[in-house]
């Protein structure tokens, strides 16, 4: 008898060992994913020639295109121009600016003329003369209102699962993973924390000089548009070196703007190397475009020097199984976690403030994010079974008011206690090993 | 029976307890040292209102004056000098430049008139043109042969063995250890991590445009003096922005050039927050010097700041026991590890290469450094009685003849199996859990 009731256990476990054993469970078997899983193993092990101390595992990744979807605009762009329609509608005088015009007009034409003129004017009305802290703010609004055209997601759910999850599982092997892109250095930074796990000294971007001052006694610092550097084709090697100061190990690009990147990274490194180009392959779950993008940099000469440089490259329609994380179907989507966001309605039986209630969202790549009234809070969690638990939480740093700063500080510590869940009528409750319910949350209606 | 020799192995072990559980030993009793481990305990401990999560656990450093000597001269000016001298013997005709004059002729007053017109001139003769990789050799090369004018060591054992103490004791509870430095970022990187245990990507300091091409086909990065970025004052809040993206919560500082970063560190932070004055005060020992420092940054307006800003002011005269790691003294010389630098002559029973042998150092701050032969390499080390381990060894990263790659390949192997060490006859044998000696290492005559 008790024999045979482990083997029933241990066969009921199985499928769920087998996908812990997939590291990209996204990803379609095949010489792609092979290729990724043997290099990682090859350069964690200790016994290999190929081993590679933890220090020295740096992997850098594009984010345009490479981590999310840059089609039909790059996101900034479209912050860009939604940021100029917002601000003309408070000033309409902003309107007599022709930069202001094309924008408002839709004329691509007229802002990429003269050299990118135009769209260099409106990217200084949107950025430069802000402190970082209302930049920070104008950018967080935004993420959260606005909605990719076609998929009718907010930006920064339009990610790649398959790349989330080498994220994790290079992570997971004691890799730093840096982002390198040719987007705004601050702009990214408001949401790679809590869309991709990175941290904001990890990511490297393009950027202008900041300028500090004491205002009215506050440390203030400010956006300019002086000695911009592009983080851009040989501006990625070079701001490998000015961030990190050490040759990346692993490299993940997707246009001819990462191919110095790429051969930075491969050509001539005395540690074992790798390289990967996502190629855009899927018109139905994405877009399909190499040499001709809808508005973003071309893929020609990385992808002609990939044979010969032993570069990886990704078929999207083919290795990817999943695209987007909303996009993975849910299991028990009736009382599942992850169908819906939560609001704290009671912290250790105290009702919550009757205006600003702590929230959380738990998505399918492993990691929660909310709010806890005045900051907002992210990280990773696990489930198994009923027990869930919360890796090391972050928090933005906005003071509020004494009594929600006493609500985050309940939050908070009642977040540290949590052993298990149980979702009951719309409820989730959080419990502490004890068993007692220690938050309570309602499904948020939408 | 039992029952007392249990005691007196519990008597025996208590000084050496009392040891272990004091952070800073380098460190008196007071105020000082008070004030760092109050605060440290504060912010780690979930159940106070002060935690700080790991992430945002962020302190900066800056490094001339804070974490080695920067008198008489800081030592990257001696680096110039010595440089310049250097060259002008291999290429007599650089005399004709009234700087280069001026350093051979030790005119300081000429290098610093017209707005350091001289002393930029010397900067670039010895900076800009070089690659990242000659550059490094220079660095490296001359810390190697130059030493401090009064203490007779090389510039990087010139460090404050209290301050190597706390930035292990902040990395122990999950800080970031960030440099935060007027000096050059490049200049800094070659020896910080072996010897503060800070990696290059923690490295801010001063810095000017580098330049990437694919020369001959190989990746190069070339220094310029081009967008220089001076990392002191004003800039080093704009650095550790641009380069950390959080506001640091503690930091630590030594003239006024800190002045900024210490506001930035603690006024209006929304987090717990930390800072501390290096105060130079032992004339015996190291230096004197507030308003008058012999050639560096001033303590003037920072100091008088500090008392309404909290800021921790150290008196070195009083507030440390030791001043750098040689200082200390050694327990046990005569048969010590750390007394002496270690050859290797065999590894894995097979003798080393007749001419490139592997060697190793172990200073008191539990930090190995030394060669494989072909590369550096260093990082943290235990030793508790006979048992020895070594915690994740880094290195540098350049290929060499075959011979001696497959030679760093089996001393790296056998170091990570080493267990315990043995003494004798000035040999040093390092063996594995069996108990067989798989590297014998010679002590270097002196």
């Amino acid at each position: 008898m008790k024999h045979s009731s482990l083997c029933l256990i241990l066969l009921a476990l199985l499928p769920a060992i087998a996908r812990a054993d997939d590291p990209l469970p996204s990803w379609n078997d095949g010489e792609s994913k092979s290729a990724i899983i043997e290099f990682v193993q090859r350069v964690t092990d200790e016994s290999h020639k190929d081993f590679v101390p933890v220090p020295e595992r740096i992997a850098v990744f594009d984010n345009d295109g490479t981590l999310w979807c840059e089609a039909p605009l790059p996101p900034q762009v479209a912050f860009v121009f939604d940021e100029v329609k917002r601000m003309a509608k408070e000033k309409p005088s902003m309107k007599n600016d022709p930069a202001v015009q094309a924008v408002l007009t839709g004329d691509a034409e007229a802002l990429l003329a003269d050299g990118h003129k135009g769209l260099l004017k409106v990217a200084a009305i949107t950025h430069a003369g802000l402190t970082i802290d209302e930049f920070n703010d104008r950018v967080d609004a935004w993420l959260k209102t606005a909605t990719h055209p076609r998929f009718k997601l907010p930006y920064n759910s339009t990610i790649y699962l398959p790349m989330l999850e080498v994220l994790e599982y290079l992570r997971a092997n004691g890799f730093e993973t840096w982002i390198v892109s040719g987007g705004g250095q601050d702009f990214m930074r408001v949401f790679a924390e809590e869309t991709y796990g990175i941290v904001p000294q990890q990511i490297i971007g393009s950027h202008a000089k900041l300028e500090y001052e004491l205002r009215d006694g506050v440390p203030t610092l400010t956006k300019t548009l002086d000695s911009i550097f592009v983080d851009d084709k040989e501006g990625k090697p070079v701001g490998i070196e000015r961030f990190i100061g050490r040759r990346p190990i692993a490299c993940f690009g997707n246009s001819d703007g990462d191919q110095a990147m790429l051969e930075y990274t491969t050509i001539g490194n005395p540690l074992p190397s790798f390289g990967l180009i996502v190629r855009h392959t899927d018109d139905k779950r994405e877009y399909a475009y190499d040499s001709e993008p809808p508005s973003s940099g071309r893929l020609v000469t990385a992808l002609k020097a990939a044979p010969e440089r032993h570069w990886t490259v990704v078929d999207m329609a083919k290795d990817w199984n999943s695209m987007f994380p909303q996009g993975k179907p849910m299991e028990n989507k009736a009382v599942s976690l992850k169908a819906t966001s939560w609001q704290a309605i009671t912290i250790k039986g105290q009702p919550t403030h009757p205006d600003v209630k702590p929230d959380l969202t738990f998505d399918e790549a492993g990691r929660v994010g909310g709010s806890t009234g005045v900051n907002r809070i992210f990280g990773p969690y696990t489930v198994d079974g009923a027990k869930i638990s919360f890796g090391q939480l972050a928090t933005t740093r906005r003071a509020g008011p004494p009594d929600l700063m006493q609500q985050e500080t309940q939050f908070q510590q009642a977040l540290g206690k949590v052993a298990t869940y149980a979702i009951e009528d719309s409820k989730l409750k959080l419990l502490d090993a004890d068993g007692s319910a220690i938050i309570e949350l309602s499904a948020n209606e939408e």
